[in-house]
């Protein structure tokens, strides 16, 4: 879920002067447009770590927005007047009309998700509180509200950084609190719940965007673009009965991507990596005789672009495992069978028995990626495909299955090296087509949808793996090791 | 929920061979229209309790439809393979294609209610089963797959009766089991339980329809009419991405609504009427001053056709309140204000706090009736509006409103005698217009509308009291008594 967000991003102070007004124009533009033509409502749900740049951020929107138009609303603690009524009740009562805006500063996400913090409700509470906004969201949104909800994000680093940093400077030492310090403390806690609570209210019509919350050039510039999409849809947009379109995610003004933070130089040398081969694989073999596997399967799901390597790494992983107990199952366009049914039917009827292992050279994520890129499904399939995907790897997880999802990444120059060695020897031909050639030119939507399906589908249930695939030897160990770890914890 | 399937409905023999050969023709030709188009899948989901009919239906459908192209499935307990992998798994393997049909006996819907029945979960599992039905369904429908969701129902004394002809007759005796016996112990808990998942999961995308089990005949043209309405939708019906509408809720083949089970001819004489109207006046006032009342709220709606004695009534209420813990809210068209919300924003704000009382003349359930019935949203507005309001209302239970819904029911004769009065009477005149001459002529349309309100709305923590109310004085008696019970309770 913070995959991105926990990057360091960067704009030059330089490159924000130059781009603010241009963005400013564009956003006054789009507010009377939408004042003049009242197809929409829209509200900005500001929530987040301490620290990131919140209230900031919501001082700058009043700043670039024309603030006659725009109402912001902070929810602390609620009045005697709201106490007295059902919690919704406040923001109800400030939801702006059809061609009007408001900023919530807090909103219908912090009681839940600061009650669950400090234990003060259970998962099962929390949960439910989340499917009762997904509701109210869908709601809003068939009624003509365009939701932008912006989290904004600090890594534990970074929020620990930061308070120091205010405590040695005299003139801000007063802006650190205990309180600070003690929900400091809670990060890690405070940072599973509201990845969780993410996870579960992402939905087509109202997507979460995380904001990366450390750099103010960066974060002011995303959030402007963020909601300047909001408002030109909303401008133009879909009257109900329609439903309002959801804003997409916003392309990192850096184009940072965390593909772009890997470090693809890291390699194993030779004799380092046949000695590591060995005893990963043995850990392997052992690890899957345990009578505690008996109770649990284990899935691998390689994704990757071409020629990362996915089919010679499954290789080395099933060298390790019992003829018996593994099934491979690459995954190409789909058949006529497969196309009559629900995209995900092909991977359910797929799914190992206890004690099986199964590995998939392509997936279900297929949806998210090439189907996304090549235009093979609408973009209404693709965005409600990640929480359906999330759902459908939680029966997965509760069910015990072990699910390993590993992206192998290599750079451009390394994938032309590997086609063109394709080309040059025999048996390696077949595995380079013309659309080889062509989905290169497409690298940076690909990346793209990489990033989203990262940022939407590494959960606290099944996360991600990046593996640094330009060298083999040691994307082929990180892998072993990683299904490794998986198994064991 | 369960108000429709609990009156008695009964199509003559006659009728039934009459209509029978038409029916089935029907079917067969939209069967092979739909084989043709493959333009969608249809899943039967039959569900419901013992003895309703759920065998002989599945087995007429087949008789009815082409059973080389209808799959039928038994859920019962999981098969070993079943059990090795998720619960969802088993019907996953066996979703039919486009083009094909499935009908499932057993679902996703009987493992949780069971469990919950014998309180294997607790009420908070339950709820999150259903929550995962939910986007299960609404996956499956944005796939391309045409749900029918029939619930079988028998009233508790009618499934005694069953029971009981079954034993007394020694040719049948043998198929009453102690597990019967044991069921029906648990009948009220199973009727409490189910009523409650089948409001969490009548979504517009699939929407249960309620099939009163007692008459057999009844019984099955209901189901062939809501089966041909699903195929004849999916033959011509929408690919994906476009969403697979839900078929609509069949009318009642002997258009016997609850309505029509209400004896309007009950009535108080004055003297009775006196007396009675004061000691309820009495007892009202009491209740809203004592401390409990404090940490509570009541809402009261009142719904009707024209000239149903809404606004009389109310007065009679009001007459017992304190003038300064009352409101009453007339709810007209909208205004431009209210317009630019959505449409449940002007009766949140109406909330009141904690110790007051609220009186709704015409209410939220407008959505579901005049515009609905007027063509003033469109029908995936008020289909929507069901689970939107049933939402809104289990909101306002959580926080302690005690909320009374009032339909106030007179017949045709008794509104055209009012109505004529009104044109004689000059004070009264300004309350007749002639949309009220116009609205009697929709009254079927109307009729079929508060029937559907009732069926889907009647909900454990909101149910819904008719009125019998041709008598002005049985009507106000009743509403002040109901609401009397409902703040003691």
């Amino acid at each position: 879920m913070f995959e991105s967000a926990e990057m360091h991003h960067k704009v030059s102070k330089e490159r924000f002067a130059r781009e603010v007004p241009a963005l400013r124009m564009k956003l006054l533009d789009a507010q009377y447009r939408l004042l003049g033509s009242k197809a929409a409502s829209i509200v900005v749900v500001v929530g987040g770590v301490d620290g990131a740049g919140k209230g900031e951020t919501v001082n700058l929107l009043n700043g670039w927005l024309d603030p006659r138009h725009v109402a912001t609303y902070g929810f602390g603690g609620p009045s005697d007047e709201e106490r007295d009524r059902p919690p919704f009740w406040r923001f109800w009562r400030v939801l702006p009309p059809k061609g009007r805006s408001a900023i919530f500063f807090g909103s219908w996400y912090t009681e839940p998700i600061v009650s669950r913090v400090l234990r003060h409700i259970g998962r099962g509470e929390a949960d439910r509180a989340m499917e009762r906004i997904r509701h109210f969201e869908e709601m809003l949104s068939n009624e003509g509200v365009v939701l932008v909800k912006l989290w904004f994000h600090l890594s534990k680093e970074d929020q620990g950084k930061r308070l120091r940093a205010l405590e040695k400077d005299p003139r801000t030492l007063w802006r650190v609190t205990k309180t600070d310090w003690a929900h400091f403390r809670l990060y890690d806690r405070f940072r599973a719940i509201s990845s969780r609570a993410l996870r579960q209210t992402s939905s087509e019509y109202a997507p979460w965007q995380v904001v990366a919350g450390g750099e103010p050039h960066y974060r002011s510039l995303m959030v402007g673009r963020a909601v300047l999409e909001a408002f030109e849809l909303a401008a133009k947009g879909g009257r109900p009965p329609e439903r309002a379109k959801a804003a997409p995610a916003v392309d990192p003004v850096d184009q940072q991507h965390v593909l772009h933070a890997l470090d693809l130089k890291k390699c194993l040398d030779k004799n380092r990596y046949e000695k590591d081969l060995e005893k990963l694989q043995g850990r392997l073999n052992v690890l899957t005789r345990r009578p505690q596997f008996h109770e649990r399967s284990l899935v691998v799901v390689f994704e990757g672009a071409d020629a990362a390597g996915k089919g010679s790494a499954i290789r080395r992983v099933t060298a390790a495992l019992d003829a018996r107990i593994y099934q491979v199952v690459p995954v190409a366009a789909p058949t006529d069978e497969e196309r009559a049914r629900p995209y995900l039917w092909r991977f359910w009827r797929q799914l190992p028995a206890r004690g099986k292992v199964l590995l998939f050279d392509r997936s279900w994520y297929g949806r998210v990626l090439v189907e996304r890129v090549e235009g093979f499904c609408t973009e209404t399939d693709w965005a409600r495909a990640y929480s359906e995907i999330n759902e459908f790897e939680e029966q997965l997880a509760e069910h015990g299955v072990v699910l390993v999802k590993l992206w192998l990444q290599i750079d451009a120059a390394e994938q032309l090296r590997r086609f063109r060695d394709r080309q040059k020897t025999g048996f390696k031909r077949y595995k380079l087509g013309p659309e080889d050639w062509r989905n290169r030119k497409k690298t940076p939507a690909y990346e793209r949808a990489v990033a989203d399906m990262i940022d939407r589908t590494s959960t606290e249930i099944a996360p991600w793996t990046l593996v640094e695939a330009n060298d083999k030897r040691w994307a082929r160990a990180k892998i072993l090791q990683t299904i490794c770890e998986r198994l064991k914890g």
